[in-house]
């Protein structure tokens, strides 16, 4: 398998996204195609034992930084790592592109001027696997702010196929995320998806509400993008400043302190288990080829672990099950 | 002044609802009207020490409870608790009603049935003050999931106006709950809504991100009704979520276990210090009269500190200066 990394892509480009493909070429025996500025990703190359990997570099005179407004640089930067990344996809140079860039960026490059939507797909939807217990997916977390019934119905479809290819989930439950699981609760969006939905061949159990989602009352729970990136931001800001809290609070004495210290292993545990890196990237369904976006703040685990997802979805061959779903008419 | 308390609002009614107003009734001086069933709430008084305190009954015969259906429990229940005590209000027998009862009910009965909106007021919303440290408010949280860029432009207004006289905030900065801060970020609602804002004459500071609205950055914020109750929910999930995985850990194994217990002051201070109840309780603003929601599991501090809240907003006038602010055109 050919997977493109982008090494231009993470806020420490190129240092993480080149380490992390070494990783994944050695860990998968893939080849894993860098594409960027040359000169500097050949550079960061050498500072790895490379002997045996087949890690290929194509060279973008450009790149999409994270400041660039995304339709603007997706028209004007023709030749940035994304630009060429998703072109190979789209040639089958390549079967999966990786990126932790700009996600507007790699979002305007893929949908309008590269691998452009499966067909029947109305909106490609920005899908998260949540660093809970259960895994539950959500989608979409920010590709669309306005959404119609119509797209959310296609949301559940696609993350519903990624939910049983990807991450193994027998006849995946689906949602609608809500303010309360009554029928009747949500807003006009929310009402009319589930009379969808509902009609849907799918597996699908109803309104869901935050509390459920996290408690793993549901594989995969659908939201325009608007709600779901709220849904993304309030978990993390709220998570952060709940542990601060607690980091602060056991600072104040010395004997929290020494409980706080003796403590420590679980506090590791549960932060590592909350930790978005142990899963990679966020895939970007409805695109006509494998996308998965990573945090700007990915270091080399988290883009092997991209590539790692990228791998399960070409096999599992999710662009393919998506567009026979739609056909369908699921 | 006569505050009028629902004694069948709360889970456990009548019994923090009554100690609660007793509480009230000792710690303000004022005179706390008990409305719900006589009987009960009598022989609750009886288990108190109420010597020297003003706490009149007032009978209602019915109450509408946390499962009734709230549209049609108006409706049908004329005589509940809710009708009663607001009714109270309106008429000038008391000025502030307090209930932990179900939500939508005093909702529907303080709009539909009794208090009506305040002149120019297009929905009320449900108000919630965060328990953070700098106690940002966001408003609505729930009474309305669709919304209009106006309503939100009110709840502005109205979130001023509150944090102005009743949290002494000097010019709240008032936001736009958004994902994002950027200007163009956001949905079509955020956007207009921000259209509308930035030709106000409020403390208008732009978009403002989850992450931001949390460290303190704004002093009230306005989002749609469904995502407002979104924001709460996750908030609350995603906190309990994370407390329960640090306290499974820590007793995984003998030495965490022994740090958790010599932390143990430091995490009870994250509790207190994230507590809902030391606020009281939600206000309804826009209807023509000060209502206090608290949570259906209040106690009975959580009862008096919600008195205490609707006090301060019939001391600073709250319903006559949003009056006032919408006749401006503010």
């Amino acid at each position: 398998m050919r997977i493109v990394v982008d090494a231009m892509g993470s806020d420490d480009h190129p240092v993480p996204d080149v380490a992390g493909a070494v990783m994944a070429a050695r860990e998968f025996g893939d080849e894993i195609i860098l594409v960027g500025d040359e000169a500097r990703i050949k550079a960061e190359l050498d500072k790895h034992d490379t002997t045996g990997l087949s890690l290929p570099v194509r060279h973008a005179s450009q790149a999409i930084s994270m400041t660039d407004k995304p339709a603007e640089a997706s028209r004007t930067k023709k030749d940035s790592s994304m630009h060429v990344g998703l072109g190979m996809v789209k040639n089958g140079e390549a079967e999966a592109f990786v990126t932790a860039g700009n996600t507007g960026g790699v979002l305007a490059v893929a949908t309008l001027h590269t691998l452009r939507r499966i067909r029947g797909v109305l909106r490609p939807a920005l899908t998260v696997i949540f660093p809970l217990p259960t895994r539950p997916i959500l989608l979409d977390i920010g590709a669309n702010a306005d959404c119609k019934p119509e797209y959310l119905a296609q949301f559940a479809l696609m993350g519903s196929i990624y939910a049983e290819r990807v991450l193994g989930v027998q006849r995946p439950r689906v949602g609608v995320l809500s303010n309360g699981e009554e029928e009747g609760k949500g807003n006009q969006l929310v009402k009319e998806t589930s009379q969808l939905l509902a009609q849907s061949s799918l597996n699908f159990i109803g309104n869901v509400e935050a509390k459920e989602f996290i408690a793993g009352g549901t594989d995969v729970a659908v939201a325009d993008g608007f709600t779901g990136n709220m849904v993304v931001k309030v978990s993390e800001a709220i998570s952060s400043h709940l542990i601060n809290m607690i980091r602060e609070e056991i600072k104040a004495s010395p004997l929290t302190a020494v409980g706080g210290l003796l403590a420590k292993p679980a506090f590791d545990r549960v932060r590592r288990a909350m930790d978005p890196f142990e899963i990679g990237g966020a895939p970007l369904l409805g695109v006509n080829g494998v996308v998965i976006i990573g945090h700007g703040r990915s270091n080399a685990y988290a883009i092997k672990q991209a590539v790692g997802q990228a791998r399960r979805a070409v096999q599992q061959d999710v662009v393919a099950a998506i567009e026979a779903g739609l056909a369908d008419g699921r």
